[in-house]
């Protein structure tokens, strides 16, 4: 065990209909205007959007909607919202949707309270305040609702950067898993590869002998897996969708990597790299990086890779169980090669250069230079 | 999964030293006076109470002392605590002990901020109100440092009763594992059993099919089990103090329980009679109660002790399960029948009498009259 500070302060609001609860959250906050965020057409069609504005109605809250963010959301429309938010003078943030809707909102949040552009926070500015954000989740995969993290891609440099603060945590994350049946199976299945790999990460780059972590690891992945598998013989199967919500949000809250030491995140590294050039979904890039990476990596932590095969697939060898994982993508249909995502092996140096400015960022450079990044993606050739 | 609503704003601070930051972080929260409540002198003696007070000293921040908490603690005590921080106005409750400081702590808490004596939210009336309360944790078992219970027992009625609330969660609670590698072995036996507790009743008497939870548990038990054999074998070992530590916190901070639907707490209904009237260690009383409960309990739900036996100790039967738990109590020499802990079996149905009146209050009366009570008790004779 290290020294480690665990503070995560969001209120979890869980179950069905429960975002009918909105309204009520906002005025106990004393918060009266908000600037409502959200994506495309869907939770309008869904009637979602009807029943968060009945409950803002109902608490006298006064409502700016903004739309249109897209999955790997942009700073031209981060930008757009921050305006949004001061010209109207949004008390908060109100993020309606998955991952990429809620990044966004906490990156205007940021935006809204600083003169600055918004940018220079993910570069290496620090965050010093934010206004109170308040989501409302419709896709399980990213853990956005429970933690300070916010990524956003510069289409312009082609940088997917991000920020990590206390002051974007939300305040309150209603989660009701019945918003989620409808999530189509493909990127189910990236979430539940981008739920592992949140997990994974740190469990493989720690120090040993932090068993506890391990277990609570451990018992996140056997779930994604089980959980995972239910939705994609039966999408709405209810108990599964329900419990993979709450998996996925406990996989990146803090709870895990709380007393591991230090550790990285390097398969986010090199997708940020693949998803911010090829726009692909997070998760397919993760189910690309991440067995070249077990495979590259593997033999700096053997011990590790025989206690995930043995403790998540029952399996004895560390190889036996990058292998079993590897396949379980494939039974999913989430991506394992770089061709699968219409990316050719000709780009990989591209790729690798671009993958180390974020390395660089995270200080972790110096085992991932431009050569290594190249060479673990020529493991998903 | 059921709904839930999770919400656990406590800040933890863990590592060596980090007592120090104690003064820093009451001021953050801009509190100028408080009361340190503590124990009997062993936070004297070991020099933690002058690093306390230098911290606070070099933080501006005045002080009343209180000490003399005793395990169990007394609501007589309680009560002169409550008239203490009303006489000198403090802004927050400091706690620095164990679950008992810390249960008291938060009792005098709520009743600086009421008009009404404090036993009133004990029997009944709702907190809705409290100051602020920060703890230094020198003892790993109850949970206290990041939940919104506080236990207190009455000794002119024999009732050890508890409050519940968001109120009283710690605003910060520092876990320094060293303060803990001097705790006597009984009372670290007492805590693991403790801990146990905490997470195996929820684990019993939920519905089936929250198996993330019920993951989370296993981890759980597996590691207090784990390091508390090393501790036992060595009781200075570092890595094994450290992890217990955070252990015992997760083992009673929400996260097990969260979307597990309708649980009860039957052991403690039936240990808080046992410990109330005898003022025996509480985690000497649960490993008294817990392995006669459990014979009683198990064909009420045999899958799940299936489950337990399997997980946690690898064996196939649930009598098996439950036998190899109560001889682990055995091998860490906290008691598991009665007459070991000097009850006479002649006082089972004034235990169970008492016991009734708790069973009411939690609401599970209904499952747990008298005779049932005393039907358990008898399992421990």
């Amino acid at each position: 065990m290290f020294d480690f500070t665990f503070h995560n302060p969001t209120k979890i609001i869980f179950g069905a209909g429960k975002e009918a609860l909105i309204g009520a959250e906002l005025n106990a906050a004393g918060i009266n205007r908000v600037l409502l965020v959200h994506g495309r057409n869907s939770v309008a069609r869904s009637g979602l959007l009807d029943r968060v504005m009945a409950s803002l109605k109902a608490g006298n809250i006064a409502c700016t909607q903004f739309g249109g963010v897209v999955s790997n959301p942009l700073l031209s429309h981060t930008r757009e919202g921050v305006a949004l938010a001061k010209r109207d003078k949004a008390g908060a943030i109100l993020a309606v949707g998955g991952g990429s809707v809620l990044d966004e909102a906490k990156a205007i949040a940021v935006g809204a309270l600083a003169d600055e552009d918004v940018w220079q926070f993910f570069i290496g500015r620090e965050v010093e305040r934010a206004l109170p954000v308040f989501t409302i989740l419709t896709l399980a995969a990213t853990g956005s609702e429970m933690n300070g993290n916010s990524v956003i891609t510069n289409a312009e440099t082609r940088q997917k950067y991000n920020i990590s603060s206390p002051h974007v945590y939300p305040r309150v994350s209603i989660l009701n898993p019945e918003l989620t049946h409808s999530v189509p199976l493909d990127y189910t299945a990236y979430g539940a590869v981008d739920a592992i790999a949140h997990v994974l990460e740190g469990y493989c780059t720690k120090q040993p002998g932090t068993h506890l972590q391990d277990r609570l690891v451990e018992g996140i992945i056997k779930t994604v897996i089980e959980t995972t598998d239910l939705i994609m013989a039966e999408p709405y199967h209810a108990k599964a969708r329900a419990s993979f919500m709450w998996t996925a949000t406990l996989a990146l809250n803090g709870l895990t990597p709380a007393g591991i030491g230090a550790y990285s995140f390097p398969n986010h590294m090199i997708e940020h790299a693949l998803s911010g050039i090829y726009n692909i979904p997070h998760g397919a890039g993760l189910s690309i990086v991440m067995p070249a990476w077990m495979k590259w990596y593997f033999p700096k932590n053997p011990s590790q890779f025989k206690r995930f095969a043995q403790e998540v697939f029952g399996l004895d060898s560390g190889e036996a169980g990058i292998a079993a994982l590897e396949q379980w993508f494939v039974a999913i249909k989430s991506p394992v090669r770089l061709h699968e995502a219409g990316i050719p092996a000709t780009d990989i140096e591209a790729i690798a250069e671009n993958a180390e400015g974020l390395a660089r960022q995270w200080g972790i450079a110096g085992l991932y230079p431009r050569d290594t990044i190249a060479e673990i993606l020529r493991l998903a050739v």
